[in-house]
C-alpha cells in the first residue's frame, strides 16, 4: 500500500500543532508529507518545509501558491491539513475543497454560522472529504463508548455531563501575556473565549457518544478575571434530539486542573465515565451492578475501539495517537471506506452554531435558544 | 467532665439515621442518651428506648409527651436531636426551642421559607442553640478548606463548583418502590426532589467553605424518569455575595456514582478539591505551582482541622465521625465555647430559601432570582 | 440490652491509643467504661479516670490494684483492654485471664514465643476470651475478602502480596527524637523494629484473608538510617500451609507513603486488592473478566461485611470504626456468640513467632526457616 | 535534515512488536524504513516489506541476505532494529555490528552472560552503537526522575522498590495456549520465565533512575501453575553499588493487574513514585513536606524530560512514544550527540547477568550472589 500524499498549511517551526499533525499523519506510515505552506513568513515556511523533506518545488510560500501549484499536478496531494490561525480556516478550506482536495481542518472550521453552512454546501457539491479535528473523539475508549450506546448497552440516554476545565489561564498577573490574552479578546478570538476553545470539544463529544444532536441550550458565562472581555468560565445546559439532558462546564481558571476533560453518560440501564487524563480506561456500571473497568485493548471490545488501538492491553496510548486515529480514518475514507466516526463539516457547523447560540443565551440571562444550524432545522 | 444529657426524637429501630446520631453523640463520650421518643408507634418507641439503656420514665411515646416530661426536670436533657420525617421538623424544633432546649435538627429544618424565618426568630428570642445537621461541613478537611479561604491562602474566590450526584434512584423498574418513590412525590417530599435531598448539602458546603452566601441563582431541573413529578436531576448556577460564580450539579440517576459529593474552589492564587469518597485528603494547587496533597492529621493544619481529627495522619476517618464532630461542636457550644463552624438556623433558612427559589427558577425557564431569605435582604 | 462493663489499663491522657479504644468501645453503645488504671503515674491515672466518668473506687493507681479491686466485685468488668507499653502486655494479660477476666490485648501480645505459648495455655485452661487488636482485619471489606476466599470465589490462593510501608521515620535529622528512636532500639523495642511494628499487621492480614497460616519464611532486613540498630525496612517471603506464596514488604522510610498498608490476593479464578487509605472498596477481578469495584454497604455482600458496616453504601467508614468492630465482635463473644473473625491468642502467638523467625532468618542471610510456633508444629 | 535510513529484522505482519517499532521510528519523521527482512518465511517477508514501501531490492528474505545486501551499498542503512525471536538476537546483533552497522536490539540482547560480554567487546572494537530496547526508561517522567536523583534532589538513595506484575498468564485453563506456554518452557524461553520477560525491565529501571548498578541479589521464584517449569512469580532483593536496598516483585498471575509496572525511589530527602499506567505523572514528596504531582510538560522540568515530551502539559503520551523516544536518542547518537540515557550493550549484559544470577539464587534457597558481569567485577 503506497503512502498517501499529504500537505500542510500552517504548523511551522515552533508551533505546537504542527508536530502533532505530522506525528499523527506519519505514525502509522499512512501519509507522506509532500507539500506545505508552513509559515506566514514565506521564506521561513519554504525553508522549514525543505528541512522536513518536502521537495523544493512543493515548499510553498503561502496557501494560494500551494493551491495553484498542487491543483494541476498529477501527483497532487490526497489530503491537506489546515492548521492556520482560526479566522483563516474558512477561506482556505473552501478554496481547497472547491479545487477538489480533501481537507482536514483544525477547529473551529469557521468563525460564523453562515460560513459553516457554506462549507457544508461546498462539501455536498464537490463530494470531497472535509474533516474537522475533534481528535478526542478518536480515542479508542471513546469509540467504545459510542459503540456501546449504539448497541443499546446502557439503554436510552437520560443524561450526559461533561467538563473541559483547566487552570492554565488562572494567573491574573499573566493575563496580559499575548499568548493568553488573545483568547479573551473578541478582535482576535471572535464571539467566545473558553467555550469556543475547549467547551466545544466537550459538546462535540457529548453528541458523538450519545449519537444525537444538541437542539436547545441555555448558557451562563463569566469573565472571572475582570480585564477579560470574553468568558473564561461557562456553564451550558442543553437538550438533545431524543430528550437527553446535557450539562457542560468549561473553565480556564480552574487552578489545579491540568487537562480536565471528562464525560459521564447515564442511560436507563447503565452509566459510563471517561477522563482524558486516563484515556485508556472506560468506567462502566450496569444499573444495579458493580462498576467495571473496561481497558483499551481488552478482548471483546467493539470493532472501532479495537481497530484504533496499537499496543496491547494497559499499555497506554495518548493524545498524539488520537490525532493519528483521525488520520487512520482519513486514509480509509480517501481510499473509499468511509468511517462514520470521522468528524465532518456538519459537526463543524453544529459547533459554530452552538458557540453563537451560547453567546446569545448568556447575553440574554440564560434564555433557552434553538441551537440547531438554520439549514438543518 | 460529666457527660451531657441527650435526647432523641425519631431514629428508632431499623432507621439509618438513628444509629448514625447515637454513634455521633456517644463516640467521644460527650453525651449520654437520657431520653427518647424514638418511634411513631408509642409502644415500640418506649421499648426500644429502654433497650438502649434509657430509664423507663424517660422512654416516651411521642415528642409532646417528651417535651412535657423533660421540661420540668432538674436533670433535663442538654440537647435534643430531631430526626423525624421532614414535615415535622419545624413544629418539634420550635416547641423544644421555646421550652428552652438546645436542638440539633436533621435537614431540612423546615418545609417553607416562612417556617425557617420563624425558627430564626425563636432562636433569637430564646437564645438557645439550634443546629442543623449539615454534617459534611464537619469533616476535618472541609474545616481546613474553610480556614484556608479565611486566611486568604487561595485569594479572592472566583469560582466554586460542586456536585452531589449518585445513581441509586436510577433504576426505573425500582421507581415505585415506596422507599424511593416518596422523594419525587410533592405530597410527601415538598416542592423539590433531588435538589432538596442532596443538592442542598452541596450548596451549604459552597457557602461554608467560601464563607459567603448565595445571592442569586438560576436552575434547570429534569425528571429523567417520566413517572416522577419532582426532579431527579438539577443544575443550579449561582452568584455569591462577593461575586463568586457557582455551579452545582446534583443527580440521583447518575448510575455508577456511589456517593459523588465533591467540591472544587478556585481563587485568585490557588485551587482546592475535595471528594466525599476520600474525605481525608484535600487537594491544593497554588497558582503556577504543583498540585499538593494535604492529609488529615498532618502537622501544621489549621486549628479546626486538627481539633476534629482523632487518629494520626492517613488513618482514615469517615462519615460517622463527621457527625460526631457536629456533636463535639455542640458540646462545646452548650458549655459556652461557640464554634462558628456549627451549622445553625440561619443556614437552615438559607437552604430552604434556595430550594424554593431554585424550584421557581426552574419553572420559569431558568430565570435568575434573588435567593436570599426575605428577612436577610 | 444493658451495656457491658469495661475497664482499661493504659491509654491515659495524651496517648493516641486510649481515645481510639474508648471510641471503639463506646461508639455503638455496647460497653460502658467502668474501671481503669490509665497511667503509670498513679495519681494522674486516678484523676483522669474520674474525669472520664469512672467512679472513684474503680479509678485505680496501677493494674495490680485494679486486678485486686475488680476480681471480687459482683459487678466486675466484663472486659479489660490492655494498652500499656509492649513489654508489660504478657504479664498483665496473663494475670487478668487467670483471674477470670476477658482481655483485649494491644499487639504485640507478648515479647517472646515462650510467653505467647504460655498465654495460649492460660486461655485454654481458663476458657476466657483473649483477643489481640489486629483491628485492620475488622474492616468490613476485609471481612468480605475473607468470606469470598472461604466461599471459593477466587479459587485456591496462589499468591498473597502485602505492604505496610510509610515514610514517617524517614527523616534522619529526626531519628534521635525519643518518640521515634525507641522503635529501633532493642532495649526498648525488642528484637525487631519496623517488621514487629507494622509488618506484623500485614502478615496477620495475609493469614486472615487467606484463612491459612505462614509455615516458612525468609527475611531481608535493612537499617537504612545507620544509627538504627533495628531494621527500618524489611522484606519477608513466605509460604503458607496450603502452598500459597507470600511476599511482604514493610518500611518506615518510604517517604511519601502515608499509611501504605495494602494487600493483594491472587487465586486460581480471581484476584482481590484492598488499600487501607481507601478501606471502603475491595477491588475484584475474575479471571478473564473485568475488574470490578465492590463497595462497602452494597447489597449482597457476605454477612460479616454487612454486619460490620454502619452507614449506607459509599459513606466512608474509617479506622476508628474498624476498632469498634473488634469491640462488636467482643460483645457478641462475651454474650456467647463467638465470632470467628476475632483475632485471638493463637494469632498473637503466631505473630510473635513470625517476628522472631524473621529476625533469625535476616541474620542468617535470608535462610528459610520454620515459622510455626513450636506448640503447633 | 534528511531522514536516516532504517532497516528491520523481524516484526513482520501480525507481530505486536513490528508496528511499535515502525511507529517509534517514523513518528517524529527521523527514520525512513529502507530495508527489511521481516519474516522467517522469506517470501512473506519480502512481500510485506514492499507493502510497507521498501524497494524491491531491499526487501530481503532473511537477515544474512540483508547483511550481504546492505553492507556494500553506499546508501546503506544507518540503523537496524533486531526484533526476531530471543534466541537469535545475539548472532544477528553481533554480525551487524561487526559489519559496521548501528543496532537497536530487542531485549534480551543475548541468552547467556558470555554472549553478552562478547557483544560488549564487539561494540568496543567497532565503535558502533548497540542499543537495547528498555523503552520504559525513555518515558519523559522517568528521565525526570533520573535527573532529579542526579541533581541530588532526593538525597542519597536508601531504597528502591519496583514491581512489574500482571495477570495475563493467570488462567490455568489457558496455560497450554502456545502463545503463553513457551515463556515457561526452558527449551524456548531459556533459564527464566517471568523475571526474564518483565522483571528485567523493572531491574533496569531501578538502575537507570538510581544511576547505580545491582551488585548482589537474592531471589525467590515460584511456579504457581504447576505445569510450568519456569517461574511465573518472582521476588528479588538486591543491593546496589552505593548501598541502596532493592526490592523487586514480578508476576504474571496477578489477576486484575493489567500493566502493573511501577517504581518507588526513596532517598534521604525525598521520595518518588511512578506507575506505567499513568506515565505522565511523577509523584514527589520532600521529606517532611507534602506530596506533589509533577506533570509531564510542566515548566521547569529537567532538560531530558522536556526534550522527550511532544504535547503540552497533561495531554497524555503513551507507550508507543516512549519507544519513539528511544529512536529520538538513537537519531541524535547516530548524528554524534550521544544521549547518556540510551540503554546500551552494557545494560543488556547486566540484565542477562542478573537473570542468570537470580535463577541460581532461587535454586539455592535464596542465597545472596554477586550479580555483576564477570568482565565488570
Amino acid at each position: 500500500m503506497t503512502k498517501l500524499k499529504w500537505g500542510m498549511i500552517g504548523g511551522g517551526e515552533g508551533s505546537q500543532i504542527g508536530p502533532a499533525h505530522r506525528l499523527g499523519a506519519q505514525a502509522d506510515g499512512l501519509f507522506e508529507l509532500s507539500a506545505g505552506a508552513l509559515d506566514h513568513r514565506a521564506d521561513v515556511g519554504r525553508k522549514y518545509a525543505q528541512q522536513l523533506g518536502i521537495q523544493k518545488d512543493r515548499a510553498y510560500g503561502d496557501w494560494q501558491e500551494m493551491l495553484a501549484g498542487e491543483k494541476n499536478r498529477t501527483d497532487r496531494i490526497d489530503l491537506v491539513t489546515v492548521a492556520t490561525p482560526n479566522a483563516t480556516h474558512f477561506e482556505i478550506t473552501k478554496a481547497f475543497l472547491e479545487a477538489g482536495f480533501n481537507v482536514l481542518c483544525e477547529k473551529p472550521m469557521t468563525m460564523s454560522i453562515e460560513e459553516g453552512e457554506e462549507i457544508v454546501r461546498v462539501v455536498k457539491t464537490t463530494g470531497k472529504i472535509c474533516a474537522v479535528n475533534y481528535c478526542y473523539s478518536a480515542y479508542p475508549m471513546i469509540r467504545q463508548a459510542r459503540a456501546m450506546v449504539r448497541a443499546n448497552e446502557i439503554g436510552k440516554i437520560r443524561l450526559v455531563v461533561t467538563n473541559f476545565s483547566h487552570g492554565h489561564h488562572g494567573d491574573a498577573t499573566d493575563a496580559d501575556n499575548p499568548r493568553v490574552r488573545w483568547r479573551y479578546d473578541p478582535k482576535m478570538a471572535g464571539v467566545s473565549g473558553q467555550f469556543a476553545d475547549c467547551g466545544i470539544h466537550a459538546m462535540h463529544m457529548a453528541s458523538f457518544i450519545c449519537d444525537d444532536e444538541v437542539e436547545r441550550l441555555s448558557a451562563d458565562f463569566a469573565s472571572t478575571i475582570s480585564s477579560r472581555e470574553l468568558e473564561d468560565d461557562a456553564m451550558v445546559n442543553f437538550r438533545m434530539g431524543r430528550g437527553t439532558v446535557g450539562r457542560l462546564w468549561t473553565s480556564s481558571v480552574a487552578i489545579g486542573r491540568q487537562h480536565g476533560f471528562d464525560i459521564q453518560v447515564f442511560g436507563e440501564t447503565g452509566g459510563l465515565r471517561w477522563a482524558s487524563e486516563q484515556p485508556n480506561q472506560l468506567i462502566y456500571t450496569p444499573v444495579g451492578g458493580r462498576t467495571q473497568i473496561i481497558e483499551k485493548g481488552e478482548s471483546g471490545l467493539h470493532e472501532d475501539a479495537t481497530r484504533l488501538s496499537r499496543v496491547s492491553v494497559a499499555h497506554p496510548e495518548g493524545f498524539p495517537l488520537a490525532v493519528a486515529n483521525i488520520y487512520c480514518d482519513l486514509a480509509d475514507a480517501i481510499r473509499g471506506e468511509i468511517r462514520d466516526g470521522l468528524p465532518n463539516a456538519i459537526d463543524g457547523l453544529r459547533s459554530m452554531t452552538a458557540v453563537h447560540t451560547a453567546v446569545k443565551s448568556a447575553k440574554s440571562d440564560g434564555k433557552w435558544l434553538d441551537a440547531r444550524p438554520p439549514m438543518l432545522r
